[in-house]
C-alpha cells in the first residue's frame, strides 16, 4: 500500500502600502487602527513561490524557505494553520468523498526570488503563498478577501498581497475581526501603466521592529489619534478615487503625504522611532526636486518601516524617472529592464553632489504593479521524502 | 562745538526652547500659533555683546557685528528700530529736559562670544541686545516683557531673550499682538542646578530656512492643527508646573515629547522638511540608553530647527551626562570645565560602536542656566569715529 503524499503550489507577492497600515487595536488578531491601500508588485521580481503538501506519513508541521528551516511553532503560525485546517474539516464533514487530510501534518516549501536580507515585505509575500497553496491543497472554495482574513492573522500587511493590482485593506469594527479584511479597489488591467523602482537601502538593522513599533506609537504619540481619526480616513477615500480615475498626480501626492505622516508619527512617539535615515532623506529630495522640475507630480516615494524606498511613477514619465534615477545610481545592479540610452532629464532639475546623492544604496529593482496569488505545476518538494528538492 | 555721541551696551542671552515655536498666525508682526517656554543659557558661554550710540553726526543706520558691516535695512530691522524711536519720542514729548536724539541715526557694534556659524540661535541673542542697548541708550521706562513686544517682531523667539532663568513666551489672541509677549515663569536662582550640553553637529547646510519651514508646516502638515490646539496648551501648563516644582523628570520628558512633535509636523509637511540627520538621531539613541541605564530620566535631549544637539540635565548627574557624552566626544574641543576623571558611568548602559556614535559632531560647549541682558560698560564703538573699535 502507498501512501498519498497531497500537495498543491501557488505564488505570493509583494505589496507596498500607498497608505499605510501603523497601530493595531487588537494585537493577538493584527486587526489595524486604519484602514490602508497598497499596490501588488510583479510577481516576475519580487515573489514568494510555495509548495505546501500533507501526508500521513509526516511527523509534524515543517516549513522550508530557501532551503532553510523555519518553525511553525509560534502563535501567529499556528493560528493560521489551525484556520485552514478548520476551513477544510468543515468541507470534510459535508462532502464523504473527501479524503481526511485535514489532521495530516504540513511539509511547506518556499522559494523567495529575492533577497530576503533586502528587508521587502517578505513576510506578506510568504503568508499570501502559504495560504494560497494550502487552500489549492484543501481545495477551499473560499475566496480572497476570507482567505485574506487568516493572512491577516499571519502577517497584518500580508492580507493584501491576496490580491493582484489595487488593495484596501479595510479596517473592519467588530471584535472578532471578521470584516478586517482586503479587497480589490482595482485589478492591475484597470491601470497597468504603474511602474515601481525600489532603492534598497543599507542599514545597520531596523530600528524597531514593526509590531513594537506599532503599539509604542498608539501608546505614546500624542499625534496618532489624529492621524487615524481625521486624517487616514479622508485619505483613504480620495485615494481610492484617485486610483478609479487613473490620477497619477493626486494619487501620488497622497501616497507620499502618507508616508510623511506614518513617519511623523512614528517620530512623534517616545522614545521615537526612526526608519529613514539621511539616504531616505536624500531619496526624498530627489523625487521633489524632479517632481518640481517637471513642473507636475510624476514620481511618488513611499517609505515602509524601514530605509527602503519605493518609487511610484506611470510608464509613460519611465525615461524622466529612471533617467534621474540612473544618474545616480548607475553602479548598482537592477538596471538591466532601462536602457540609459533612453533617458531623459529635465533642464531645470538643479545640479547636485552626486558623491553624497549616490550613496548608500545598494541595488535597484525594476518593478510593476502584478498579480495576485496565481497556482502554478511547480513542485518545491521531493514526494519520496517530504523534503525541500 | 563738541557734537555728543549718546551710547550705551548691553548683552544679550541664547535661550533654548524646551516646547517649541513652530507656526505663526501672522508673519509680518511674528504672532506665533502657540505659546512656548525656553531656558535662557549663561552669557558666560553663548553671548551677544552690543553697544548701541546716536549722534547728530551719523549719516545712516549702520550695524556691524564682529566687525563685519550688515545692513539695517530690512522690514523686520527697520520695525525693532521704529518702535524704540517711537518709544523715545514719546519720552521726549513728556520731559522737555531731555535731548532730542529719537530722530539721531544710530550706529550699533555687536560681539557674539561664540562662533555665529554654529547655527545657535544667534538673532535671539542679538536682538534681545540690540533692544536693550538702545533702551538703555533712550533710557526707556519700559519692562522686559514690553521689550520683549519688540524683539518678537525682530525674531520671534528672541522675545525670550529678554528674561533670564525660565521663560514663556505667551502667544496672544489680540490682532495687533500687543499680548504676545515673554513672560519670566521664574528665575534662575529658583532652579539653578540646571545645565546644558550642546553638541554642534555638523550639517551641510539648513534644509529650509526657519520662516518658510513654519510656513509650510502651518499650510501643508495634517497633524500640525492638533498639535497647536490639543498637543501644546496641555503639554505648556505641564511644563510651566513642571519647572516651578523643580521636577526635572517630567521637565525632561516635556522636553524630549516637544522636540519629537515639533520634528514630527515638520516632517508631516509636504513637501517634508528634515531638521536631523542621522547624528542627531544617535544623539537621542544616546541619551535614551543612558536614562534607560539610569533607572530614571536624568537627560533631555532638544533639537531646534537645526541638527545641533541641546541636552538639559541637573548638576547632581553631571558625572554621568557628561561622563557618557566624553565617552563618545572626548575628540571635541569644549571640555575645559569637565574633568572626566569625575565621570560615572551606569553598568547596564550598552556597548556602542564608537566609530559610529561620536561622528558628526564638531564641537561641545557646556554651560547652563544663565541671567537675563545685562548692560555693561563695555564700549565697542570708537566714539570719534562712530565706527567699531
Amino acid at each position: 500500500m502507498t501512501v498519498e503524499t497531497y500537495y498543491a503550489t501557488s505564488t505570493g507577492p509583494v505589496n507596498i502600502a500607498t497608505l499605510k497600515y501603523w497601530g493595531k487595536r487588537d494585537k493577538d488578531l493584527n486587526l489595524p487602527t486604519n484602514n490602508s491601500i497598497s499596490v501588488t508588485l510583479d510577481q516576475a521580481d519580487l515573489k514568494t513561490l510555495t509548495t505546501a503538501s500533507c501526508s500521513a506519513t509526516f511527523k509534524e508541521d515543517a516549513l522550508w524557505i530557501n532551503k532553510q528551516s523555519y518553525s511553525l511553532d509560534t502563535p501567529r503560525s499556528k493560528q493560521v494553520l489551525a484556520d485552514l485546517r478548520s476551513l477544510r474539516s468543515e468541507i470534510e464533514t459535508k462532502d464523504d468523498s473527501l479524503p481526511k487530510i485535514a489532521h495530516f501534518k504540513l511539509h511547506i516549501v518556499s522559494e523567495n526570488n529575492f533577497p530576503t536580507a533586502a528587508g521587502l515585505a517578505s513576510s506578506a509575500a510568504g503568508f499570501a503563498a502559504l495560504i494560497s497553496a494550502i487552500a489549492k491543497l484543501y481545495k477551499l472554495p473560499t475566496d480572497a478577501s476570507e482567505l485574506s482574513k487568516i493572512a491577516r492573522k499571519g502577517s497584518g500587511s500580508a492580507c493584501r498581497s491576496l490580491f493582484g493590482g489595487y488593495v484596501a485593506w479595510e479596517m473592519g469594527s467588530l471584535k472578532n475581526g471578521e470584516d478586517s479584511k482586503a479587497v480589490q479597489i482595482a485589478d492591475k488591467n484597470h491601470w497597468p501603466d504603474i511602474k515601481a523602482a525600489i532603492l534598497v537601502v543599507s542599514d545597520l538593522k531596523k530600528d524597531v521592529p514593526s509590531t513594537s513599533g506599532m503599539q509604542l506609537t498608539v501608546k505614546t504619540s500624542d499625534l496618532f489619534q489624529h492621524r487615524i481619526k481625521e486624517v487616514v480616513p479622508k485619505r483613504y477615500e480620495e485615494m481610492k478615487n484617485a486610483i478609479l480615475a487613473k490620477d497619477f498626480p493626486t494619487f501620488a501626492e497622497l501616497t507620499m503625504k502618507d508616508s510623511n505622516s506614518f513617519h511623523a508619527v512614528c517620530l512623534d512617539s517616545y522614545p521615537p522611532i526612526f526608519y529613514l535615515n539621511d539616504t531616505s532623506k536624500n531619496i526624498i529630495k530627489l523625487i521633489n526636486l524632479l517632481n518640481e522640475a517637471a513642473g507636475e507630480i510624476i514620481a511618488a516615494y513611499t517609505f515602509d518601516a524601514g530605509p527602503n524606498a519605493v518609487i511610484y511613477y506611470e510608464q509613460k514619465n519611465e525615461a524622466y524617472v529612471l533617467g534621474m534615477l540612473h544618474k545616480f545610481f548607475s553602479h548598482l545592479e537592477g538596471w538591466s529592464k532601462f536602457n540609459a540610452a533612453d533617458s531623459k532629464f529635465f533642464e531645470s532639475f538643479p545640479v547636485l553632489d552626486k558623491e553624497i546623492y549616490s550613496q548608500g544604496v545598494s541595488r535597484v529593482i525594476l518593478t510593476q504593479v502584478g498579480e495576485g496569488p496565481t497556482e502554478t505545476e511547480d513542485v518545491l518538494i521531493d514526494l519520496a521524502t517530504g523534503l525541500p528538492k
